[in-house]
């Protein structure tokens, strides 16, 4: 393994428009990076078996696989099918060797205005899917999304409120932290302490936060482009008892997204080494 | 008053491509609205003189006065201009009659990573006006902002850090609860009560959160046009014993900026009937 890519992994989402999953693993070997997480996506377009194999030939670790979630729904059928679709994919991040399978939790099903409700669908849900999580071996990272994202993406939208969803739900189940989401909380030191402790830290996602910030989806930045103090998130997060890697996950639609697949992994390899 | 309007204060930022202070003015007396909240923008495009005079003369309540903040800055220089501006703004709350000075608390300085030393700035702002907010007997109402403005516009993103500061700063400070910056918060019933206990609630200003929000800044919707439970939120801030008005601002450069003025208030009044 190189030095220069010891501690880093690559979300595929990063290259998505670049590369399908076995082109986007076989890149990142040739980088020298030993790590990636895909989403679904990415592995149903070149089928699972496969997906398997090219991460096992390349002798990639998988941080994660992106994502569970999306339990919130109208009716109840919406919801079973939710509660179905989510231990299909924790199957498939068994199949890939995923070291978690990442939780993008859902937003307010469609007409309601009530989060409250849907918080608790949210953790319905994964009360619902844990027994086949823990037969699995497989942990549930816990993804809270910035509050941006709370109609319509994930309404668990603070590490406090993610810790104490763990709490309730027990064993198998912890979180993962993207700086993204989690890096204006003045609650932050605190919950990254309290994850560390009660041994809840599956991830940690890195990137940047630009200004002006464009899109509130898709303009996301590369780490040392925005004002995330990635070094201290990251001492924060290593004083608090995390061994893993740092994953760079990126949804850039108008420059990285753009940009030659090798361009962006070999920017990410000097990023992570002078900015991380 | 009409029955119509009674409760509802304009925040002229709403209206502010359509008029200037004295049109907005004028436009809210003709449409049976009794309370504005100027910006200090439009009240220098006018004089604070004639704005005074326009207020008073239209019997207008002045519910908030926008805004003070902006604290932290690269030098102590900065800092002090900031002051220095800052107790300009008290006095011309004062002079126009305002309830309240509303902050914007600022963001990370130019070049800065550093929230907590921001966050340290704010702080030390606030203590070094309130002397004279006290002394003009002007409460000082924190506006706890949206985390997606974390970076650029105001490092207090939560009601729990605005009470907090105001527990340091002690008597004469308060807050703003703005529907769209707090209507995600997982811990916002239990921060309104304590708000209420306190006495803090010094205003309650109310627009929508649309889906899909295409502007971080500029893409707020009209009250019930979104995703946010306003009624909720009312009942929630009554029962912590508010009494005063509730606040419409609405930035919308895409659409409720290029109506007209009156369709913009007729609509403000009929919203605020049916759904808040």
């Amino acid at each position: 393994m190189s030095t220069h890519t010891e501690g880093l992994s690559i979300n595929l989402a990063t290259v998505r428009q670049q590369w399908n999953l076995r082109e986007a693993v076989e890149a990142c070997a040739r980088h020298g990076i030993r790590a990636v997480d895909p989403w679904r996506d990415q592995v149903a377009a070149i089928g699972l078996a496969d997906s398997a194999r090219v991460i096992k030939d390349n002798g990639m670790r998988v941080t994660g696989y992106c994502r569970g979630g999306m339990f919130p729904a109208a009716d109840a059928a919406g919801r079973r099918a939710a509660i179905d679709d989510n231990k299909r994919a924790i199957d498939e991040a068994a199949t890939i060797g995923a070291e978690c399978l990442v939780f993008v939790v859902g937003g307010l099903p469609p007409g309601s205005r009530d989060l409250a409700d849907a918080r608790r669908m949210v953790a319905d849900g994964l009360a619902a899917i844990l027994p086949h999580a823990r037969a699995a071996r497989m942990p549930l990272a816990i993804e809270p999304l910035h509050p941006m994202y709370a109609a319509d993406r994930a309404c668990v939208n603070t590490l406090a409120q993610a810790l104490d969803l763990c709490d309730q739900l027990g064993v198998g189940v912890g979180v993962a932290i993207d700086a993204y989401h989690v890096w204006w909380d003045p609650d932050l030191a605190e919950q990254v302490a309290r994850a560390g402790r009660d041994g809840r830290i599956l991830a940690h996602h890195i990137c940047d936060w630009l200004v002006p910030t464009r899109d509130l989806l898709l303009d996301r930045g590369m780490m040392g482009d925005g004002v995330i103090d990635l070094p201290g998130l990251r001492r924060m997060i290593e004083a608090a008892g995390y061994r893993g890697l740092q994953e760079v996950e990126i949804f850039s639609a108008e420059n990285w997204w753009k940009r030659s697949g090798d361009e962006v992994l070999a920017t990410c390899i000097e990023r992570f080494m002078r900015v991380c």
